[in-house]
């Protein structure tokens, strides 16, 4: 399946995660906000480069990126999220109708886990939510982030259960990929990171952890989403978890 | 050689070149822009992360960043450039009323090759231009950035020439570290990045290439500097090459 083909699947088709599809090429987090909000994300980004590692930004009101350019960023996600006041207010399998309503948005292309994951699982480190068919568990940690303007929120992080022996391998392969998350923010001990319990994730689906195996944390691209709902700002269009945009970026682009 | 005691240096003495002063410190490149003009800048800082990877951003008309939190941005590094108009006006030690004319600059810090020629020296590759004693050659290539709403301009590299066998090991050393310009963007023949004659530089000092030794291009701190000269934004000020801003940063922590 071409990153092409995989769009068309996205915008015409029933909505439907996008893990899995055109392997080998980048999928992104989206974030868009009215003109006036740009300066913050990005600066937000920059200051957070861990959760937020910025692939493209479109100029204002434009829906074309450099990571894709026959992508319409308006419909070739499968489904939306529209916020407003910071409040989910609406997903939608298209997003023209919302985009038209602020015709100076500003779209930010963020990196995702996926691009690490195949990484790990090229390495044979197994990964647990693929294994048991689900979403990656995801955690609201106490750590605040750098705030920007009138963006602020705390970093959110995803767990991945590792056998012990995996734990350097896994931090190296994705330690290479800065541009997508890169190294873990915390290996082993929740409780440090304000975690409480892991069977209970913030966003996504728990999963199970086996003796041996140490739990390990990135920082996770639903960061923004979090200071979205924190910092209110009066519109802003995301991608519902799970559902990326497909780019035509192969993933070894971000490998350093 | 503390840190402070390297800005304190720089603040009070006659202007000189920072290169050698507190080793193993992240020196920086700044630009500082009117608040107006920030977010052309940071935009094209994203879209050209290997000449412009921004180390920190401070808030408008602070002086302060978290690389170094005791330090002021006015007056620590030991020689500014004031532009006008995209023409360089003034060269001054300190920048204190430069900075009074603008209450609301935005700072940027840039990594600096200082901290991948540390590296080098450390695995024992040659760098012609410290081994000279005279400044790094830098030059102005045909390659155009990726422009951001009104910044554009053509990238600047700097060149070491590197004895045949050590280029993988250079590119690979350099590599690891994407915030400090990361690996070369070029390897051998200047012709193909419109460069005619090594000889003479746009900018800093030429350097003899000697037998079994290969230019090896890296993208360049200056290329702000550059799109400065290029698109004239009313007032900028800079640090003037080789003055660099001394952090309290340790060049560690650029290595992915």
């Amino acid at each position: 399946m071409t990153p092409a083909e995989a769009r068309a699947i996205c915008r015409n088709g029933p909505p439907r995660p996008t893990a899995g599809m055109a392997r080998g090429f980048t999928q992104c987090n989206m974030i868009s906000l009215p003109r006036d909000w740009a300066w913050d994300f990005l600066l937000f980004a920059q200051r957070n480069p861990k959760p937020c590692p910025v692939l493209d930004v479109t100029d204002p009101g434009s829906h074309v990126t450099a990571l894709a350019p026959d992508a319409d960023l308006r419909r070739d996600i499968p489904l939306y999220r529209i916020w407003r006041d910071g409040v989910l207010a609406q997903e939608t399998p298209d997003a023209t109708d919302a985009w038209a309503e602020h015709p100076d948005l500003v779209s930010f292309l963020i990196g995702c886990s996926f691009t690490f994951e195949a990484g790990l699982l090229a390495a044979g480190i197994p990964v647990a939510h693929v294994e048991q068919g689900c979403n990656v568990p995801m955690y609201l940690t106490d750590r605040e982030c750098r705030p920007a303007g009138r963006l602020s929120g705390r970093m959110v992080v995803s767990m991945r259960p590792i056998p012990a022996d995996r734990v350097s391998e896994a931090v190296m392969i994705s330690g290479r990929m800065p541009a997508v998350h890169g190294a873990p923010v915390h290996v082993g001990d929740p409780a440090t990171l304000g975690i409480t319990d892991l069977s209970r994730p913030d966003f996504g689906d728990p999963v199970a952890i086996e003796p041996g195996q140490v739990p390990v944390f990135w920082a996770c691209g639903v960061t923004p989403q979090a200071a979205v709902m924190a910092s209110r700002p009066p519109f802003a269009i995301t991608h519902a978890p799970g559902h990326m945009f497909i780019t035509d970026t192969p993933d070894t682009r971000w490998q350093t």
